[in-house]
């Protein structure tokens, strides 16, 4: 799938169908985050992979805003290293990588942000010193869930051209 | 150019041939960043487009990592709302729409982080209230540029399986 019309059809997905995504696919997915640019490159990020079912489901129980997380096909981790300084900017990005990348496949996702964080890197055994930036859970999904309409504000709300206030059109 | 394609050849651009971009590429990028998905579809991010190539030069001694501005062909100066929650992580996403699209139609752009904002905002009329989250600017490139090999740190440094440390392969 094209870049454009990726991002501008991206929606977040929290239902999800029962159909297995491949190793292959779920490769390219892991390499959009690991080949991301990041300041310096210091590669803040780490990812763990969680393919177990049973893991999945308990995972609901720490995830508060992605509960759906119990349905999903499996889902990604995404860590960084607090002590990096650009660590939520690098690792957004890597993470935005691999949500597109996913979206290419037909592939859903929806951003876990409100984590039960110390509770979460206990049962996964993450090292104290790491922070989890999101849980990504995806799974194939119908598309009849992709919005038809994005509620977005207007182009002349967000855009300025040259100076602040001017308008691009 | 496919999703997968151009994540895992995005490189920094900080050198640009002369060459203009179409208003319609120019178009798909800022909306590109507009389209964003937000948590609670927020969309705390405002985007500033300069065009005028005086701004452009004026703008390298306000972008301290950033001083490639002065050859580009247009840049887009991105700005969030501190009061927003998730503020660096919405428009971070935003942003690396926007990187992802400029690169798909071979437009290159490196990340510019280290900002004199106080003077910028100033020189751009940026009220006070807004954050200067980073400067893009862009340019066509001559695709030598491209680096051949990314140094990343291997996947199985990266990835673990089902739980922190147990290795994917």
């Amino acid at each position: 799938m094209d870049v454009y019309q990726a991002v501008s059809t991206l929606s977040s997905i929290r239902n999800f169908i029962n159909k297995k995504a491949s190793d292959e696919i779920i490769n390219k997915i892991l390499e959009a985050g690991r080949l991301a640019p990041s300041a310096h490159n210091d590669q803040p990020w780490e990812f763990v992979l969680i393919k177990d079912k049973a893991k999945l489901k308990e995972m609901g129980s720490y995830c508060i805003s992605g509960s759906f997380i119990t349905q999903s096909d499996f889902a990604i981790v995404v860590l960084t290293d607090p002590g990096s300084k650009w660590q939520e900017i690098d690792t957004t990005r890597a993470a935005q990588n691999m949500i597109l990348t996913a979206w290419s496949f037909e592939i859903g996702t929806c951003w876990v942000g409100r984590i039960e964080e110390g509770g979460l890197k206990n049962y996964l055994k993450i090292p104290k010193g790491k922070r989890i930036l999101t849980v990504l859970p995806f799974g194939y999904f119908d598309k009849r869930l992709i919005a038809k309409n994005k509620f977005r504000k207007r182009a002349s709300e967000v855009f300025h051209l040259n100076e602040y206030g001017y308008s691009l059109k």
